[in-house]
Parts: C-alpha cells; structure tokens; sequence
C-alpha cells in the first residue's frame, strides 16, 4: 500500500475511535443522569432493609425477600422474571444469646454483648461454666494445647491495621471464625469465642460463618464486640482464672427451599447469550443485611431498570440474579453455575456486588493480562468521572465464581472503598442509616457502564 | 560522548532515580504504619468535638478549642506552639428559633425546621408573620419582583444531583444562600427562607453564612431541611396563600479576639522556609464541627505527630496552623497570609484540609501544567496504594489561599471523596459519629506523604 493510503486509513481508523469514545462516553452520562436523577436503588434498599429485614436462609423473611425480589425486578421492566430452586441449610439463631463473667469474692457477675456465629450449635439452655484461656493465635494454641481441655477458648486476633485493603485485613483473620473452634475443640475446649471481625470503634459483635471440621467434635462458638474482647483480654492477661458462662441456643434444622430470583432484559441479538449481574439476597439476622447484601441487589436491580428507562436494547441477555444463600452455603451462586452447565448456556460476563454500596473505585476482573491491559487503557478513560480507576486482576464474587470454575466465564466484582465494610459486616449496625444514597448510585451507574461495554465489545 | 558513557550515565540515573522511589516508598509506609497502628487523629477528633464542640468566632468554645489545639500540638511533639492573634466577628444565634405555617380553617399549625444563616439580622422576639412566596431561582424572582414586597420568600433551588463532584452542585447553588436575602430584600421581602445546602435523605437544615450587599436593607434568612422544604413546596404550587410565622434572634456583637494556633517542627537545613498544613478550628454551632473542620484540624497536628515520632527531621520548617474563623469572615487565613508578608517570611507550599475527613482520592493544587505533570507521574504511584490517585489543577482551601494570593505560595488541598461531604456540612449531623476513624487516618497519610516528598523535592 502507498503511503498515503496507510495516512487516510490510520486517519478513518483513528476518526471512528474516537467517535466510538464519544458515544461510548454520552451513553455513559445518560446511565449515570438516569440514575442520579431517577435513582431507584436507595428506595429499593429502604423497602427491602424497612418491610423485610435480616434474611438469613430458611426464615420467613428468606420467603418474603424473594417475594420483594420478584417484584421489583417486575417493577423494573425485566422482560421476564422466575424462580430457580435450590436447598438451603437452616441454621436458627434459637433465641438470646448469653455470656457472663462470674464475680468472685463479692463482685457481680459481668455481662458480655455477643453473637453466637452461623451453622455453629448451642450450649442448651442451661448454658455452660467454664474458666477461659486467652489464645491470641493458632501458634499460641499449638503451644498451649495442654492447657485447653475443659475451657472456654477466648481467640483474641484482631485485623492488622497495616493494610491499607480491609478485605486483606479480613482475610487474614477470618480463620479464627473459621476454624477456630474445631481446632480448639481438638484439644478438649467446651467452647469457642472470638473478638469480632472488625476494626470498627464500637461494641457491636460480628457473627459469621462457621465451618466444623469433621473429625473434631462441634463445640458452641460465639464472637464478642472489641470494647468487650478488650476488657476480656485484660482482665485475662493479669494470669487470673475468670469463668464464663454461656448460653446460646443454635441449632441446624434440615436443608429447606430456597430460590435464587432471576430477572432478564432479552438480548436483541444474541438471547441465548448471556451477562449475569448479581448480589445475594440473604443476609445475617442480626439487622438488615443493608451493607451485606442488599446493596448488591439494589445495584444489579439497578443496572437493569436503567439501561431499560434509557431505552438500551442489549444485543446479549442480561441476567439480574439475586442469589439465594451466600452466607451459610453458597447453595444459590451453585445451582445457578450447574444449570448454566447443564442448560449449556453461554455465558459472557458474570458481575457481582458483595463489597458493599460505598463509594466506587474499581472492579476486579478474572482476565489475561492483556486483555486486562487493553480494557485499562479503553474503559477506564470512560469510567473515571464515575469514580473507578482501576481494574484488579482477580475473581468474581463467592457467587459468580460457579460460571468461572464451570464454564470458564470472566467474573468481575464491584471494588468500592473499603474502609467501612467491616464496621457493619454481620453485625447490628448493618443498616439502611449506614448507606449513602449517592454512593450507592455510583457503584450502580459504573456497573451499568461495564455491562454496556461488555455487551457492545466483549473482551 | 561516546555512546557508551552515555549508556552508563543513563543506567546510574535510572538507578539512582530507582533508589529514591523505593526510599520514598518506604518512608511512605514507615508513617502510613505509624499513623494506622499508633494514630491519634481520630482520639484528638473524639475530644475536641466531644469536650468541646461547636466552636464559632467569639463563642467560649472558640476559647476552649484554641486550648485544645495548643495541648494537642505540644503533645503532639512540635518543637514551638504558639498563638496568633486576629479580630474575629461574632455573631451569635441568640436562641432558639421558630418557624410555622399558619393554619387555616381550624387547622394547626405547622412546625418548620430551622436554622438561621449565620451574619444574618433576627426578627427581634415577637417575630414576623407574612405570606410565603416560592421562588425557584433568581430569573424567577426578576420575573416576579412585583410579587415580593411584604412577603417571606422561600427559594427552592436544589442541588443538581448530574454533578458528580457534590462540592460542584454546592457552588451551584449557595448563591441562594449567600445572595438570597439582599436580592429579596432589594424587592421588599420581609425575610429570606431558603433549602438547605444538601442532598440529605434527612430533615436537618444547614446554616452557613450569607453575605449582605450593603446597598439593600438587612432581612431575617433561615434554612430549611429537605423535607419541610419539599412539603412547603408542594403547599405553595397550589397556589393557596399560606403565611409563616417567623422567629430568629440572630445578631452581630462587636468583633472580639480570636487566634490562630500554631505549631512548628522546626526545620534542619532552612529553619526560616515554612511549609504550612492547616485546617480550620472554627466551626458552626449546631453539632460538633467534625467534618467541618475538625478533621482538617487533627488531619494537621497527626502530620505533624507522625513525622516526629518515626524520627523525620524536616529540612524546612512544617508549621500546622489552626486557623481561625474560616466560617464567617476568613480572619484567620487573611492574618496569616499578611503576616508572613510583612516578615518577609519564604513559603514553599501551603497545604489545607477542609473538605472532610472522607477516604482520600486526590488533592487539588496551584501549579504550572509541567510540574503539575511532573508531580502526577513521580507522587501518584507512590500515593496510590494510599487512595490518592489524581492531582488536578486548582487551588487550595480557602485558608491558604492568602499565602498564595500575597506571597505566590503553592497552595493545595485534599480531596477525599465528596459524596457524604454536604449530608453534615453546617448540619446537626455533623458529629464524630459522622467520621470514620481509618477514613481520616487515609487522609493523614496521604498528606503527610506530600509534605515530606514536597521538603525533599520541592516543586
């Protein structure tokens, strides 16, 4: 080819990129207009946080949030909206919870705040009496393993304020929720407690998961606020013997139905192609599960009534699910993947919100490098007036990994700041009141600006 | 040169230029651990909003807060803490005040939240009672000047939601605070009602100051919360004559003394070059003053705590200024400014916090488009595991910006996120609760970074 034709066609090229940005960018502020002007994601959150409350998986309110979830998607203009089936592990709190520092020579009993954690079983109702060991590590309980049978094992690791990511933070900590209480019940402890997985400022306890190893017997497990954890762990270290009693009425009650609620924009090319956007819609007992999931599932609802109210005709189908059972199982992010597999669908993208409804500043994404590299330099230009300026080699959420680990889809989950993720995370003060609007309204409109460019451009 | 001279020289200026970026990172992460494990800006924001709280110009608080920031400073570690006299205006609410629509027909009458604006006149005790007239903006109220005379008039011009920076839809719309009430006034309005300066899901009005143009007379101005100001709204488009009853005892004492406080890590290599980090300790009356400015405030002395206890030893002299009343009158910057004047004082750069102790995204700053690039790629990557990814051309807060206006200082300010920002601004919200402890610690670390990449490179 002669020189100048390489010019005009570098030209023609160069021209019809930069018109693509530009439409790309005024699709973009019509999204995020549609949302901050109409905006439904903060009276969705209201209603479903106010009318419905903690969700957790089996309770009534599993049933009534599927039911919110049906109706708002309908609401929302899907163009279809279902149920998919699946069971559902039952755990139930059992009532309130007790734990008690016995007085001696005199002084009364002192009362403690704490959450029994999730699938984990009860002392009975009569509680239990036993001294308490302070273990500060599973190092420390290595060495101390004699000294543990018969006791109440207190795990008083907290978050290493070093990182700068409090997720990091968690994941380094979290093993003593985890694990905690087989290992210590391995040595003969009656039961388990930890100071809450938080660095928040307050006293709330945090519960959570559990996950009983086999081989050793299951022992009662509770967390304790960090005001508590701290007075706990002083009062321990002077090397005096302080009994606790303890009362917490869990119990596992046979798997039940849940659903993962399902609602789609059709796709105007490709209908059997498909992009999944969701949060999980059950959530811990003790408040409303705002922050953990209900942000999730407003922003996926979000993404949906946007693009619809805009007019954005989607060439694949989008797929807003609200996943059933993240918490205590991951039974609903499961099923969906297994019948994505079974159904042999194809799957383009799968995006997740479980980070919570703060304020955005990028997505981790399950790509190569270098298609990680060019959607860097393509989209992010477009998204950083939204807030988001990077794009993280990593997974999806628990619940969209399935379509990854199953059918090889690239996951993605919303990144927003997260400093105050684990002041509420699993804990009382997971209310709407602790959700800002605006934030909330971000996290959405930049996922609606990644789903419309996965859908125009794939990857 | 021969070619390969040139090759060594560009491979020992890479290395030494490799050597300097991971010797400044480290000394970032050496005062990011210090101020995440050992922090005391969120302990001295607890006192200063819990001690001694609301803190304007003139008030006792004023007082007890300069005492606060001379102890907190010497705690602190500064080498010099001293005080800086100025005039400072005092205004004072005068009691509480009252608003109430009128009922008719046998209907009560209905209460209103209020707050006056700060510089404004009061109604005197017995109050006003007049009809309200809606005024959307001020092409409105030329249209309908002849409407106005005799009547309260209430603009409901809202913040535009499209911006995505709130501090933007701010400067949209505090016109109607500020110039309101003249503009009324030169029309024959008995008094100035205005909504509030926010995107709140709440009721709480926001005060503020306004500014009277002296060539029309001094009316009453209060501002309402969103609520009342949508209920209000909605009354009056119907067209019905509603009147409000209307009580402020605002007034203007004589000016008084006020301070700025200051303290100084004294410089190693130019003593008498000042590199200056402030925030503002005056604050309006109807919380605690956290955000506004509080923050800015421990944000300072935490700089300065942090820098000496890992052992820095600055080569110019760091001076924290607290300055006083930003709020209403700039007294505080202004003597600042023309007092490093009139010492012929060198200024390298002045820095402020005055937008909140949110997490941190970027700062502003007063440079040439060259070094502003220069800065953007030698600071960014060292900030950005930090949370602040962009400089943008701009100034600094308003208290530094007489350094920069007199003296041709470099000025910047830093910018966290601004979504939650206008939620407690001059609000009753706007109390610790309000503000995340590992939030400010962010903003610290990432100021106190720029202050020692800014002593040892300069610009």
């Amino acid at each position: 080819m002669k020189p100048f034709f390489l010019c005009l066609c570098t030209l023609l090229f160069s021209a019809s990129l930069l018109q693509a940005q530009q439409e790309d960018s005024a699709m973009i502020r019509k999204i995020a207009n549609e949302i901050l002007v109409n905006g439904k994601a903060y009276s969705m959150l209201s209603t479903l946080t106010k009318t419905v409350g903690g969700r957790l998986s089996g309770s009534p309110q599993m049933v009534k949030a599927e039911k919110w979830g049906q109706q708002a998607l309908e609401a929302s203009g899907a163009d279809r909206v279902y149920l998919q089936e699946c069971m559902v592990p039952h755990w139930v709190r059992g009532g309130r919870e007790e734990a008690r520092l016995i007085g001696t020579g005199g002084k009364a009993d002192e009362k403690l705040d704490i959450l029994a954690l999730g699938n984990s079983v009860g002392t009975g109702p009569a509680g239990i009496t036993a001294p308490v060991i302070l273990i500060n590590s599973f190092e420390e309980l290595e060495k101390r393993k004699q000294e543990v049978k018969g006791k109440i094992v207190f795990y008083n690791y907290r978050f290493n304020p070093r990182f700068i990511q409090t997720f990091r933070a968690y994941g380094d900590a979290v093993r003593y929720r985890e694990f905690g209480a087989s290992l210590a019940a391995k040595y003969g402890a009656l039961a388990m407690m930890t100071s809450s997985m938080t660095e928040s400022v307050d006293n709330n306890p945090h519960t959570g998961a559990l996950d009983y190893m086999d081989s050793f017997p299951k022992i009662p497990a509770a967390a304790l606020g960090l005001w508590d954890a701290n007075k706990l762990a002083a009062s321990l270290s002077g090397g005096h013997e302080i009994k606790m009693y303890l009362k917490t009425l869990a119990a596992t009650l046979p798997d039940t139905t849940g659903h993962n609620v399902i609602g789609e924009l059709t796709g105007s090319e490709f209908p059997d192609q498909y992009i999944t956007v969701g949060g999980h819609l059950d959530s811990w007992d003790p408040a409303e599960g705002a922050s953990d999931d209900g942000t999730g599932c407003v922003h996926s609802i979000e993404v949906l009534r946007a693009l619809k109210a805009i007019g954005y005709k989607p060439k694949h189908t989008i797929r807003v699910v609200l996943f059933a059972n993240e918490e205590n199982g991951l039974r609903g992010g499961t099923k969906y993947g297994e019948q994505a597999k079974a159904n042999h669908e194809k799957h383009l993208f799968g995006l997740e919100s479980d980070a919570g409804g703060f304020t955005p500043r990028g997505f981790s994404i399950s790509l190569p490098p270098e298609k990680l590299e060019r959607i860097r330099q393509n989209w992010i230009p477009l998204l950083k007036e939204y807030g988001v300026y990077e794009f993280m080699q990593g997974g999806g959420g628990a619940d969209v990994s399935p379509l990854n680990e199953l059918l090889g889809t690239p996951v993605s989950e919303l990144m927003p700041d997260s400093q105050r993720y684990f002041d509420l995370h699993h804990s009382r003060a997971d209310v709407l009141e602790n959700v800002n609007k605006r934030e909330l309204e971000l996290g959405a409109i930049n996922m609606a600006a990644l789903i419309y460019l996965v859908d125009k451009y794939g990857f």
